[in-house]
């Protein structure tokens, strides 16, 4: 289960001297860490460019939450889902109303291309999420979730792939779609198998990615 | 959980003269009933338009199906998913690369639009269908399908709403994620508690819409 939701970097796109016009008509606004940025029902149609900081996207009923993505700096989103977005750092945001958004980038046609990748990219992240709902157990989201901070966030060294995730255990149930238990559950067992050893608050170690990824079926 | 991807028919839309051009280097395919049309993996990346018939788009894994959608004529999609295509019916297709289409909507700025708009609303039906299997269960996945179809294609008379959904019992699995077993005894405690009858082969009366709703909290 992918978190980064794209490889496209809007605001190094947006610093190309052709969106000038766009770039100075971006509203700035900031977030402190664990503030709700947007809920669902927002009653303006806004797009946003997180410039600093982490932004987590989830879906919530009652006290369950499911994490959709994480935006870091460069990500576009947009306030008209159904989804919560929450500043997991002290975030920087540029804001326009989608209205005027379009109107720009329908202006410029290469804007329009990297705005249809992204939408495509969000799309193909959304059927992993439904893919890996309706086939995968916990224990598989979660050693996937795992292998891919890992291989794409973690440093490797002498002893393993270090992972710093700065997840609680219930941001980590949420991106699996489980709850706090099981997932603590499962993350004991893994460290009982050693194939996934933690060191501190939300700070890992993966011995063998190799045996991460068989844990499951073992 | 919704089938119908969008509002928007794009045969309209490609009917009108500023996009003669486009029309005319669409390729029409035809798929027999059942066929496979596209499987994940294709080799070439094209866009397709529905012009007649229904299309299935479903995951699979093993022998396991989820549907994502049902394409009807004017629905656009791709081959660059990890989804399949089925012909539902005798299916004809407007086909062209996607790198070509892109370069026909990039010079195209209203079509641009409603490419952004579709893709937007396949989002939003994405997180439907994420929402839907994270907090709902399979009676009340089940129950809000039978009431979307109702609402949307059932013809109300005096006896309540009749819906012809032309789907086996492992069609309908495949589409709340489930298993045929689980999908029968759901719909045969529908019919004993008479919020849902079955006349035949794939149709169904919807004697009282509101006690269907409230089904499965019973």
């Amino acid at each position: 289960m992918k978190t980064r939701l794209t490889s496209i970097n809007l605001l190094d796109e947006l610093a190309q001297p052709e969106f000038a016009e766009l770039f100075a008509e971006l509203i700035p606004r900031s977030y402190p860490k664990s503030s709700l940025i947007y809920a669902p029902g927002h009653d303006r149609d806004l797009v946003f460019i997180v410039r600093q900081g982490r932004v987590r996207i989830y879906l919530s009923l009652e006290d369950k939450e499911f994490s959709l993505a994480t935006l870091e700096p460069g990500d576009i989103y947009t306030t008209h889902t159904r989804a919560h977005a929450m500043a997991m750092d002290n975030v920087e945001l540029l804001v326009m109303p989608t209205e005027k958004f379009f109107h720009y980038i329908l202006k410029h046609p290469a804007l329009s291309r990297t705005i249809m990748s992204i939408l495509g990219d969000l799309l193909k992240q959304s059927f992993s999420i439904i893919d890996s709902l309706v086939f995968k157990d916990i224990c598989q989201r979660l050693t996937d979730f795992f292998v891919y901070e890992a291989l794409q966030n973690g440093q490797a060294g002498q002893a393993g792939i270090r992972l710093n995730l700065d997840l609680t255990m219930e941001q980590l149930a949420a991106v699996v779609g489980s709850s706090r238990q099981t997932v603590s559950t499962i993350v004991n067992d893994m460290q009982h198998a050693k194939v996934l050893l933690k060191e501190g608050r939300g700070v890992y170690l993966v011995p063998n990615i190799e045996m991460l990824k068989a844990h499951c079926q073992s």
